[in-house]
């Protein structure tokens, strides 16, 4: 029955076993994670061959190039005509970087920052007041980037299709916006796909800046855990049609294919972005790991071979995922004190509770033994206005760790909701 | 015979015969290299063990902890145990980072600028006029970060014993000078071990600037090529013992010790340092790639294991040392045309012209089909003022070739001496 329907004698009595059942499941002491998207150690099991995918002098080199010394700034060929084809770009529109692409995006901004990019005035340590568009609830470490060089962080709505693109309109005439961090497919931590519409209004934007960036994430543009592969734009081409070449950056990476944090990234632009960033990360560095760009090359091989392996991940992720959403639905949509969406991909589940019970109910998952990303990470300056996005990351524990997780968090959440309605 | 001792009749006869020989070499159509510090062939598969020393899942848990996972942004505990036994410093003043201390160093210059260092009272990008001070001959990259950064490079002549301390005592009395590049021992070209009385004037520097940096780029620690390992101390003690504990950061890598650009690379500094640092590389990245350090640390053990390691680079790069050593020992020193020193260790042999050959003789060497680092990239701006500095690079080539290419190098600047001489 939902929570709005009892009457004050049956929340009293609905309190008082949620209580119970609360500290209870405290009383077991729990040290349980749903923080992070990390993948499972089943998830890097399963790609133990790469370790021994290069293992004598001869398997360095590619092509007559010994990639075991230095040179090669923007990568080895056959690493960007692989990223090409999984992002559906050229190769020549792929710079590959090192084991984070969240370094490219902060490089990106930070170069910015320092010399502006390719068609900036100045850069914008010069200007008084820079701004970025931020969707949200959307990604803490993407909105702490630009956080972290002082610009003011402008939220935007995520609708169901992506970002809510009347307001992106509207906030582009404003020279002193710069750009909007967009996680396209599988958005972290809403978990949707942005719609052709909402794709073909970002790449045709009039931004008053000519610096604008669009900062485009494709961190799961392969992560499918339900279903098969879908399909999806290439941003590169539809920006280059609508006028728009140079205004968006798409960034990707292994770290949830291979290994996290050992993995490699991937910068895509308009050649005349990359020839621009390039001319800047000359001298910031001689290469990048190489050894390990073809090391993922000849262990990925190309985009099919590697839809084949996330068809494993997803064999792993999938039940995680279900065992989340399965308990949510159980335990929770009868109640009516919470909202989600079911995704198919991504690592996130992103949960609205009723205004005003994230932090509390977060606050009680943690003294039942469970870490949650914090309440109000998934919004700039991490606050959420309305205090009720979850974000729910169901990827590291196995799955009889998650059954509790998940247990504590809806106990946890009933609990928060019964508390604001009696007053305690 | 000397060239300053000789007739012109004399000066004529040698000009007709070293013309005829260049014309000879020039007609052979070489290709050869030494422009650049890179390790051989025969170097990179002295380390092919490492490719293959994680195998399986179980291999990759250190401490209990499993590198394959994001986290750990400061590194994993036993590199910075490595990397202390290395450079003789704490395991908890080392950070580790990816596959290039250069991306190390430019990091700390660049968020110098955007957000300052621990006793900065502004970021620089917000001052008029930043000044760094450049021991020259130096390494250019040191001096294309600073200068990318439109810092002043200012010019501290090299003498046999480190940098011209009196110089740099007086430059420090300038507020505006925020720091110097150092490359301590086996200095990039000079081949030279700074003093142990430099280290000490270093180390006690009174900079007006409060946040002043010694860029410690400690490159060539453990890389003699002829004799044994040579004990340095640790700047980082020497520092805080002259009460100056955080004005230095001290840089190293494995580039030259397993696979230049997918190595291993470390900042040292105090812990405030560090920890300041961390909060702002917080947001750059989530962790650098440990599943590589723990390849390293695997691989080399510690730092006996290393300098093993580091006799059998010895035995490869000795022979070439000796063979430009001894080239120019036979074919230039009794023309008294150029002098330079004979290192025991690091990558180059510096050799300086008379004033104003440097260039005549590189130009004519690419005539010749021998590439050589350009003349002047030893100075700030890539300026030398005497026109004589030339960075001899004989790692990369085999010996058979750099005798070539050595001969090439002699026989050009014989011409060069000749043709200023005979107002050619």
């Amino acid at each position: 029955m939902e929570y709005n329907k009892m009457s004050p004698a049956q929340l009293e009595a609905e309190y008082a076993a949620v209580s119970q059942r609360f500290e209870k499941l405290k009383g077991k002491g729990l040290k349980l994670d749903m923080s992070r998207g990390k993948p499972g150690k089943e998830q890097l099991d399963l790609v133990s061959d790469i370790l021994t995918v290069l293992q004598k002098p001869e398997d360095c080199v590619e092509n007559g190039f010994d990639v075991r010394n230095y040179g090669e700034l923007t990568g080895l060929p056959c690493a960007k005509t692989y990223f090409a084809d999984v992002l559906g770009c050229k190769p020549e529109e792929c710079f590959i970087g090192g084991n984070a692409s969240l370094t490219l995006m902060y490089d990106l901004i930070a170069k910015a920052f320092t010399h502006g990019l390719l068609h900036s005035e100045k850069p914008w340590c010069k200007l008084d007041t820079v701004k970025f568009l931020c969707p949200s609830p959307g990604y803490d470490r993407h909105f702490k980037v630009t956080e972290s060089f002082g610009m003011d962080l402008i939220t935007i709505p995520m609708t169901g299709t992506g970002p809510d693109m009347d307001a992106v309109e509207e906030a582009v005439k404003d020279p002193a916006v710069k750009g909007i961090w967009c996680v396209p497919k599988y958005s972290n931590p809403d978990g949707i796909i942005y719609s052709d519409e909402t794709i073909r209004r970002i790449a045709s934007l009039k931004p008053a800046a000519p610096d604008f960036v669009v900062m485009w994430d494709n961190a799961y543009c392969i992560h499918e855990f339900e279903g098969d592969y879908v399909p999806f734009p290439d941003i590169l081409s539809l920006c280059r049609e609508a006028g728009n070449p140079d205004m968006v950056f798409e960034f990707a990476s292994t770290s949830k294919v291979t290994f996290p944090g050992a993995g490699v990234s991937v910068m895509a632009s308009s050649a005349e972005n990359i020839k621009y960033m390039v001319s800047l990360l000359t001298f910031q560095t001689i290469s990048y790991d190489k050894v390990n760009q073809l090391r993922h090359v000849r262990y990925l091989k190309d985009k099919a071979h590697t839809l084949e392996l996330m068809k494993k991940h997803a064999a792993i992720l999938g039940p995680k995922f279900r065992t989340v959403l399965d308990a949510l639905e159980r335990e929770i949509a009868p109640l009516g004190i919470a909202s989600w969406k079911r995704p198919s991909g991504g690592y996130f589940v992103s949960l609205d509770t009723e205004d005003g019970l994230a932090k509390r109910t977060l606050a009680l998952c943690k003294e039942a033994g469970v870490v949650m990303t914090g309440a109000g990470a998934t919004f700039p300056y991490g606050k959420d206005p309305r205090d009720r996005n979850i974000r729910i990351a169901p990827s590291l524990p196995p799955v009889a760790e998650l059954e509790m997780a998940i247990d504590v968090f809806c106990v946890c959440l009933r609990l928060a909701a019964l508390e604001k309605r009696l007053g305690k």
